[in-house]
C-alpha cells in the first residue's frame, strides 16, 4: 500500500454565523432546496473520513438532530476559536485536516482532493487561490498609496484549506488569530502552497450572492436530473 | 474667486476593447438601452470641462459620428498607450486630468468630484478604492506563499483616477506601462491618495457582469422615471 493510501483526511466545516434581525444565519439558508451547511458538509464528507461541523452554541442541539453524518460542536467567539473547537473534535489519527467555510457551498470534490494531494506531496498546507483581477494597492493609515504589488504575485484565497494535521494543531495551539488558517501555519514557518481555486467557489455573503447561489444550485440539480 | 474654481478638469475615457468572435466589444453593448461607452462618457462630461474618448482605430470614424460631445481619438496597443493617445488630445490648459475606464459605467458624478477634490487639496493623484474582502496572499513563482498582507492595508482600486495634469503627463512621458495610471505617478514619487470607491462601480468584464449592469441600468432608469 502506498503511503498516500494511508492518509486519513478529516474536514472542519466552520459555520459560525449567527442570525441577525434581517433573518436566518446564512449557513442555514436553502439553495436549490438544500441548506447551504448541508451542501458544504456533504462535499466534505465525500472527500475524507469524517467531518466536524462547528456552529453557534445555541444551534448545536438542533444541528445534531439535523446532521446525521457529521460531528457537531459549538464554536467560539472568533473564527479561529471555532476552528480550534472543531479541531479538538477531530480524531487523533487524522493525518490531514481540511478547514472549510460553510458559506462556500460550491467547492468541488476535486478541489478538496487537490489541496489534500498537495499536502500528501509534502507541503505543510495547501490552499486554493484565484488570480487577482483588481489592481490592489497597499496604503498607509492616512490612505496614501505605499505600493502597487505586481498583480501576478497575488492570489485571492478560498477554502477548503488542507494541512498536515500536526502542523495545524501546533499552529492553533498558541491561540492566535489569523486572517485564515494558512496564516497561522505560515507564522510557524510552515510551507503553504497555492493550487488553482474555482470561480464558482464563492463565499456567500450578501443577499445577491444568495440569489446567485440558489439559481446555480437549481441549474446544477437540473442538469444532474437530466443526465 | 477661490483657486479651486480655476481648476479645469478633463477626462480621458479609455474604451480600448476590440470585438471578439463572441460579439461586440463590451464598451458598445447596451445597458438599460444606452451604450456603455455613452453612459461612461456622459458622467465624465458632467464632471468637467471636456472628455476625450479613446477607441480602437477601426472605430474612430463611426464614434466621431456617434459621440457628439466628446473628442474621439484612436488608441494604441496597450492600455497605457491608449491613455497617452487620449492625453495628447487634452487641451494644455487642463489642470486636472481624470482617467476612466469605459467599462465602469456606474461611477457616479460624486465619485469624479471626490477624486478631483483630493487633487485640488494637494495630492498628485487620487483614486477610488474599496476594502479587500478576500484574503490575499503574495506568492513566489512556484506558488509557495511568501506573505499574507494585513487586509486592512489593502484596497482594490477603481477608476476614475484623477491627477494633477502636469504630473500625469510627466508620468506618461517615459512611455512606461503600469497596472494603472496611478502606478506610473507613484513610480515618479508622486503622492497618490485613496478615496472611498463605490460598490456599484464594477468593471463590466464577463457576460454575467453585463446582465447585472443591464438590470441595474434599467432599475435606475425606472426610478428616475418614477421621480
Amino acid at each position: 500500500v502506498p503511503i498516500a493510501e494511508q492518509e486519513i483526511v478529516w474536514t472542519v466545516v466552520v459555520a459560525g454565523g449567527s442570525g441577525t434581525r434581517f433573518g436566518l444565519a446564512k449557513q442555514y439558508e436553502r439553495i436549490g432546496g438544500q441548506r447551504m451547511i448541508d451542501r458544504s458538509a456533504g462535499v466534505a464528507a465525500e472527500a475524507g473520513a469524517g467531518v466536524v461541523v462547528v456552529v453557534p452554541a445555541a444551534d448545536v442541539e438542533r444541528e445534531r438532530d439535523a446532521m446525521s453524518t457529521a460531528t457537531v460542536v459549538a464554536g467560539g467567539s472568533t473564527r479561529s476559536e471555532s476552528v480550534r473547537a472543531g479541531l479538538a473534535a477531530v480524531p487523533v489519527d487524522a493525518t490531514i485536516v481540511c478547514v472549510h467555510d460553510a458559506a462556500r457551498p460550491f467547492a468541488s470534490l476535486a478541489l478538496f482532493e487537490a489541496v489534500a494531494a498537495a499536502v500528501r506531496a509534502g507541503a505543510d498546507g495547501a490552499i486554493p487561490g484565484l488570480p487577482v483581477t483588481d489592481t490592489i494597492k497597499v496604503v498607509d493609515v492616512e490612505r496614501a498609496v505605499v505600493a502597487t504589488p505586481d498583480r501576478a504575485s497575488l492570489v485571492a484565497v478560498q477554502t477548503p484549506q488542507a494541512f498536515r494535521a500536526d502542523v495545524l494543531r501546533r499552529a492553533h495551539a498558541s491561540g492566535g488569530e489569523g486572517t485564515d488558517d494558512a496564516a497561522l501555519v505560515e507564522a510557524l514557518g510552515g510551507r503553504v502552497v497555492v493550487v488553482d481555486g474555482e470561480a464558482d467557489n464563492r463565499k456567500i455573503t450578501h443577499p445577491e450572492d444568495l440569489a446567485w447561489a440558489d439559481a446555480k444550485a437549481r441549474a446544477t440539480a437540473g442538469s444532474v436530473g437530466a443526465a
